[in-house]
């Protein structure tokens, strides 16, 4: 049998905790090739650079690990990963994160880790997008690892294609998480307040912060609610966003 | 009765000529208050800024028209727009667009302008995002326009809410379109080409090129057939990613 290849990337730069703990999870299943941005590219959703150029840099090669970084987005690096660097390869399997900070519910819209994950889908290859609800720069990866392999087992065994799984683990010790719960994405959105501040040359500049409201509190099969009762979530992900119970009445109010 | 506030953005900066048309037809319904890009947009998704700082800068005033620009993301103008600048007032509807270039099938998902309309229908205002699939600088929008005024229209009397509308315009005169198509989202995903150039250094750099591969050519429901079809296409948005079809499935491999 041929060796498996795994591709890794993430939105928070090779440099970050949560890349080498991705290259850990996928390092158990074959040969690791890595493409990563050089800049923390956290909320860049499904960006793409078109209207830059790009650069690619060898960071580390050995027989079973090769890092690259590029100058560009979490969704860059898939495509230049799949469309040239590896084009004509088989890719295996797509390990994408461990993101600092969760990519439930709504984040998963503005997510690098989950954009890239979707990319890797479209490209026929399976993907597990892995967050960490804790989003400290020396976040503990500990439990984020151990789910993550036993996941990323399962979606390599199985035969569901195409497959796109958004997993975020809760910050608790491994051996004090409930288990795996597969759950729908949460409704809410993030309201978020826009700071003011003055720059040393007298003029206004602005920082957003905020926090994520969730929409609907009392619902059990909802990642959000997985997350706070102790489990690892896991979100099968699609990408047709037409709202199908809305298309008549669109249709008869542009009649 | 008070003045409608009608909200614009768009992608491709204020000073493109599809945002000239937009504020053609948000003036329509209202007072219109518009907070660009300064710069192009263009692929920018559902991303946001959080590691740098904004600045806002006022374009020009009238009685019945604001514009500003943003050194940031479509949905930073947004988020800056409805939590900050426009804080505690009721805004009818955002106009986003037009943009240069069709935002049919999963160009949706890489698309700054309904990255912009999406976040727009979280604060609850309904959205419509308009685009021309010409994609050049000096595009046509006259049937664009006009299909945008009729369709806003019966947006902004209609109680369907939320409400995010994906519109294109085919590259047709107005009097040549068919009429408006209610469809879904085509299959389909973006296969990349990438250009490797040197720079006058000697060192290798990038871009990306490439074209949009239609999973369903065969089907009359989509808005890629509408467009083929010589029809605006409109595609009513909701943004749960939650593949519920595999939801069972993917329980059975993670047990």
């Amino acid at each position: 049998m041929n060796q498996r290849l795994i591709f890794v990337t993430n939105d928070d730069s090779y440099q970050s905790k949560g890349f080498q703990a991705a290259i850990e999870v996928a390092r158990q299943f074959g040969k690791v090739i890595a493409v990563a941005p050089d800049t923390v590219q956290s909320g860049k959703s499904q960006a793409i650079t078109i209207c830059d150029t790009l650069r690619l840099k060898t960071i580390s090669i050995s027989d079973d690990i090769e890092i690259y970084s590029l100058n560009g987005t979490p969704v860059d690096c898939v495509k230049f990963a799949f469309d040239y660097f590896l084009k004509g390869r088989k890719v295996d399997m797509t390990i994408s994160g461990i993101n600092h900070g969760t990519n439930s519910a709504a984040n998963l819209l503005y997510s690098g880790t989950m954009g890239a994950a979707i990319e890797s889908a479209f490209y026929g290859v399976p993907s597990v997008g892995l967050s960490n609800v804790d989003h400290s720069d020396d976040a503990d990866f500990e439990a984020c690892i151990e789910y993550g392999i036993r996941i990323a087992k399962s979606v390599i065994d199985s035969d569901i294609r195409p497959l796109c799984l958004n997993v975020n683990v809760p910050i608790l010790p491994a051996n004090q998480i409930k288990g795996v719960k597969v759950c729908r994405q949460t409704k809410g959105f993030w309201v978020d307040e826009v700071l003011e501040r003055t720059d040393p040359y007298g003029k206004s500049y602005y920082w957003f912060t905020g926090g994520f409201q969730n929409a609907e509190p009392e619902a059990v099969d909802t990642d959000e609610w997985a997350l706070k009762s102790g489990y690892v979530s896991v979100v099968p992900v699609q990408v047709d966003l037409t709202s199908y119970k809305q298309m008549k009445a669109v249709a008869d109010i542009l009649e």
